[in-house]
């Protein structure tokens, strides 16, 4: 059922390991994660019939544009490949521009894939072309931003810097055993309160950090999926839009384009599969840029209503001490989010991680995962959105 | 006929004028051309289903990722917006996404727009980013690897600086009477040749400029483009990468990926249509970055063989002397390149440039242009490169 009506299958993923790769090029780190994925998809280069590349700021970080072209040099190949961005979610655009290509009849078998390379000039001060002039022009670093949204989700919701903590600490234990996570280090709660702030509430611990990073998948017409071992689908996805300014939305404790993007995603599904919500949805990657954001997602997605996240993480974590993971109680129903430590612990290479996020889970959909999750999935979710929410893009993967 | 078999249908363009607009913003660039299409495609803005849009370097010269959400909140809509970038070609890539977006049945009506603000910061060290590393640490601007093509292309086929001259002398007559043409000065090839040196044997004449500007289509679904006044078909397009390093091409007088891109375009027509072939073409818009562009073009388009470019220049040019319009007597039949200046004197907003070929193709074609060319065209043709040739795009256009 699922096979005839998804609008796309993925059939092999690959991804580098995150962290500070001072000895990789830009376009060597989605080469390798490229080549990783044809590996694992058991075809050719030459089958391939076009590329969407994501990555943010290669342009600032490493003097370089047009990555295309270095691509088909590298692989001696001549097919269109397109490059996309949106800051953080530019992975999570490529995903989707690849769905369309096949949903357009014009390619079989296309590579999306994500690339940053983060370690080099200065990432920070480059990270600010995330936000607006006018955030700029007041001194705001991306931190800052997230800190602001942090004050205001507690003030109104009464959410607390242990909750985030929480988050925090549960990420790098999902991260233990993770072979490609920037971060495998255990941290309490204790510890991370104790972090120097970045900017307050904000510490060290609750941000995602500056990595470096590939990944990449091979994605496929759902007419050849049948040709593949274990084909995971993409059976819907949604984008949204929001403002680039916080200052311009009406309550910067939520992300609307989140809200706008799970509801188009699970409309383009229910529109050709039997209806599902969010309540079928046990596994999902979700971006956890600050600490903040995760509970920001659990809530926008529709897990549990606006400012109930904070509670809910909190009585999970403590329900789940001394277990592997920490799955979380909501009143949509049991979910575990970011099994191999999200973006706070796997790494943020900004490029990369919309992909490495469809790469988590098709590895855990698949049982191939490395470092396997306690929950079986048919069907998981990840959400992956650009600067403060000026984009969000969530996609839906399902096997039968 | 067309109608029925096209991928999709323009019914509305606009652009704003290019040059140093030292006053207006990115955003604001891209809104006025948009905002100027919905007005001529007789839409609302709450009719665009998603947007596209091209720009190359806004990270380097305006500090500015993430545009969508800048879009977003400056239209007030929460729809997709992706941004695609391949250096000077980046405005072609968002027309061809676009028609994906059409094609893949997602959206009925989109907008493909492109921006560039480049009269800020350095843009000629910037611009640097379209070369490859290996060509940057030998000291190569983006002119200097023209320099070498050009050289080449002398050398092989005894193509003259005369020749060259005859192109930006050509493509000035052509902008005399275009309003948003960033130089609309009539020149010489005599003044030309006595240009000073920008990377010998290019003058500063045989350069496209560094230019602002904004450029937008709105592209529909082609069952919908009978609701339309004078809809202009999009019957094929097709995009094709080579190496990014010079130094890697077997050939360094072609570019490939133009080679692919036009054999791509045609093959997609002539899948659905009555066979047709580059003899049919008989206005273009062709990629004149550097006057050598356009012999390159002429050449890897296939309107002639490799090397005859440059006498069929010289001939043409002599044959209009004193005429609007150079029409170039190929060995494919009479085109007319470049009708409302090119890249070299209607200017060269890098991520604008794609978009701004398709408008001056869709005004021609309508008989809407205010500088009207003295060809009646049923079906042209758009080129548009990026960097040094590692991306190509060719876009075929018809009318009824």
């Amino acid at each position: 059922m699922i096979e005839e009506k998804a609008y796309a299958a993925i059939v092999g993923v690959g991804q580098t390991r995150f962290g500070e790769l001072f000895d990789r090029s830009l376009t060597g780190l989605v080469l390798e994660a490229g080549l990783t994925a044809i590996k694992n998809a058991k075809i050719k280069r030459d089958d391939i019939d076009a590329m969407f590349v994501g990555s943010f700021i290669p342009a600032i970080l490493n003097n370089q544009g047009l990555i295309g072209a270095k691509l088909a040099e590298e692989l001696g190949v001549d097919i269109p490949i397109y490059r996309c961005e949106s800051a953080c979610s530019s992975g999570g655009d490529a995903i989707t521009l690849a769905v369309q290509g096949v949903m357009a009849g014009l390619y079989d078998i296309v590579v999306a894939g994500g690339v940053e390379k983060m370690a080099e000039g200065d990432p920070v001060n480059a990270l600010k072309a995330a936000a607006s002039e006018t955030e700029r022009v007041h001194g705001n670093t991306f931190t800052s931003l997230y800190a602001q949204i942090t004050r205001r989700h507690m003030h109104l919701y009464g959410t607390t810097r242990e909750q985030l903590a929480m988050v925090a600490s549960k990420n790098h234990r999902h991260a233990k055993d993770n072979p490609y996570a920037h971060f495998r280090n255990q941290v309490t709660p204790e510890q991370i309160l104790k972090g120097s702030f970045v900017a307050e509430p904000l510490t060290l611990f609750d941000c995602s950090p500056i990595s470096d990073g590939g990944a990449a998948a091979i994605i496929v017409s759902p007419k050849l999926a049948k040709n593949f071992k274990d084909p995971v689908y993409i059976t819907g996805f949604g984008k949204g839009s929001a403002s680039l300014n916080l200052a311009a939305r009406k309550n910067i404790a939520e992300i609307p384009s989140t809200k706008i993007a799970v509801k188009r995603a699970f409309e383009m599904r229910n529109k050709r599969l039997p209806k599902k919500t969010i309540s079928d949805i046990n596994l999902a990657e979700v971006h956890d840029c600050f600490t903040i954001e995760e509970l920001l997602a659990m809530e926008d997605l529709g897990f549990c209503k606006k400012g109930e996240a904070g509670k809910i993480v909190e009585k999970s974590f403590k329900k789940h001490e001394g277990d592997s993971h920490v799955i979380y109680h909501t009143p949509k129903g049991d979910v575990l989010f970011n099994p191999g430590g999200g973006l706070k612990a796997a790494g943020h290479p900004v490029g990369a991680t919309g992909i490495r996020q469809l790469v988590e889970l098709v590895d855990q959909m698949r049982g191939t995962s490395g470092h396997p999750a306690p929950v079986k999935s048919k069907m998981a979710l990840s959400h992956n959105i650009g600067g403060t929410g000026g984009n969000a893009v969530v996609t839906l993967y399902e096997v039968e």
